[in-house]
């Protein structure tokens, strides 16, 4: 990551306080590169922003159709959420569907990052379960796509360690994923996520490229190209559920529909299939800050490559250039692109 | 901060997922430079980093012992705190001995940023007060300052204002901060701080030096050196009140007391007095990363800089090379002082 350049400032009065180095990727299905800037050959973990595509199994399978899974519960099988009652009930839906419940998750517990929802809960004495980790939609994905898969083995049994990465389940994710971004991961850098399944190092070329395939569905098999179709149309439905309350995937598609999916991903990663434009976007952020850095520059992207109308582009240009308050509320700065990705990205 | 080198870096697995990038000067009162990475000319604000320095009139001028101050006032004049209740109850007694309440307070509320506490709080119904804010200590104490200057005035009135840049307590503040960095903070950049008192944009060679001054009093005027001997002396004996429970600062100098005073700044910005070595220590992370990037560093400059004894040295590794958990508990990566960083600083 040795001279990756600026994309992110963080501004105090008139001058640049802080800045947040990174590499973004924006191409086409066929791998032809709109923009690149740093180094995007580098293998980076990915983290959440490929849940997309580790969901394609769960729909090209036919486990999704199955098991009558809806908008809802598809979005939330791609999603990074908020544990937000919604998420909870709605994950739990998806395991009651399978005949399971929670039990079976292998996530983890943690409380939601929003800090007011982690105060909501302690106000009524609640404590956090495995429902309410962000990832609970993917894994409850995961075992319904194991439900599908267990034939005549009971499911608790069949799915036990399904987030390993020799689990049948795994592998078939795993196999999803190397698919799409045309990424041998086999012999890719291999880490453990926060929820316990692996995650590889793909560079962001790949990455970008596999997005595209999620927007155009070129170059993806007939049923991952009309799973991820599916997809895209239940988050656009339901964008509550990928995210949740005051969160920027769900802001911007709430308001943008299916002209843009985008994913954010731990360490300041994104990923967005701009399907308009056929293109398909992959950023990291050098230091790893998603909240004020990854977010900035994937709607700085999104400004360049979307058509917007006068009120999307407010939003967009809102969630770009992020106004900063003290405790007081008194104005002290912004958070902006920089100048060098405004001008490099049109 | 171009060009500035990577000090820390996040490990997943076997690869580097995210990196740090800043600078640092590790200098002695005379100024001269022990060690210096990256750009140390550039004016950085040094946010809280400088509270000691901004607490040097409330003992110069006497307030302090008018007032009768002990160690936890005097260390809470210069912290950072988690609003915890004995941080909040000691902000009181120093307005109480000043004649006063919260209500003079002008640092604005907000939650302790550790998110326990936040529920902690919001399961016995509470919501954060100005004495929360993790700055009351440090505007305590100008109000204590207020209170020695204020003559004949109410303090109310008097005080009124005294976050501003041009009231007389908030100037006095300035010109020992000016004193003692030797920086001319007339025509230094100027911004506004998360409590609304301004922050002036300073080289890290100049911060160094001045809290190599800070430690060894050379350089000081006779007043200020006895008072930065004073607060050294309160926040070795009071080392909860800097910080708070699990906190960096408050786990180092419980641990090393008076041969390390450390202080923490938002936008990962932290400043040192090794007064054993005669040294002052400034760094800034480029990309504002405090909790997982300054303190790495900080933790790697007092292995290299103080001599430990082998549980000193057990605590520090585990602060300069920290092991990272995911929400099942398992260890997934860590984060750790580079090569760089261990090969430069010897």
């Amino acid at each position: 990551m040795s001279g990756n350049p600026i994309l992110v400032e963080a501004w105090r009065g008139a001058s640049v306080e802080s800045a947040h180095r990174g590499a973004l990727a924006v191409v086409d299905a066929d791998g032809g590169v709109v923009l690149a800037l740093g180094d995007t050959q580098r293998p980076i973990f990915p983290r959440s922003a490929v849940k997309v595509l580790q969901a394609l199994p769960l729909v090209a399978s036919g486990a999704a159709e199955a098991l009558q899974l809806g908008d809802a519960e598809l979005a939330l099988a791609c999603a990074s959420h908020n544990g937000e009652p919604a998420h909870l009930a709605t994950a739990a839906g998806m395991l009651a569907k399978a005949g399971v419940d929670a039990s079976v998750l292998e996530c983890g517990a943690h409380w939601p990052y929003r800090e007011a929802f982690q105060r909501e809960m302690a106000a009524r004495g609640e404590t956090p379960s495995t429902l309410h980790n962000n990832c609970s939609g993917k894994h409850a994905g995961f075992v319904c796509l194991a439900h599908h898969r267990a034939g005549r083995a009971p499911l608790f049994d069949f799915a036990k360690g399904y987030a390993q990465p020799g689990h049948p389940v795994m592998r078939e994710v795993t196999q999803a994923l190397q698919a799409a971004t045309g990424w041998d991961l086999s012999k890719a850098p291999q880490g453990i996520d926060g929820c316990s399944i692996p995650t590889f190092g793909i560079p962001l070329q790949h990455l970008a490229r596999a997005f595209a395939r999620v927007g155009t569905g070129v170059g993806l098999g007939a049923d991952e190209a009309r799973a991820a179709r599916r997809l895209r149309e239940a988050v656009a439905k339901a964008p509550f559920m990928v995210a949740g309350t005051d969160r920027f995937d769900t802001r911007v598609m709430q308001r943008l529909g299916e002209r843009v999916f985008c994913k954010v991903g731990a360490e300041g990663v994104y990923c967005a299939a701009l399907p308009g434009r056929g293109l398909g976007v992959a950023l990291k952020i050098d230091d790893g800050n998603t909240a004020r850095a990854a977010e900035v520059v994937m709607a700085a992207l999104i400004e360049a490559y979307v058509a917007l109308g006068d009120g999307e582009a407010l939003l967009m240009r809102s969630l770009s250039h992020v106004a900063l308050k003290n405790w007081n509320g008194i104005a002290v700065g912004s958070l902006r692109a920089s100048e060098m990705l405004r001008a490099a990205a049109v």
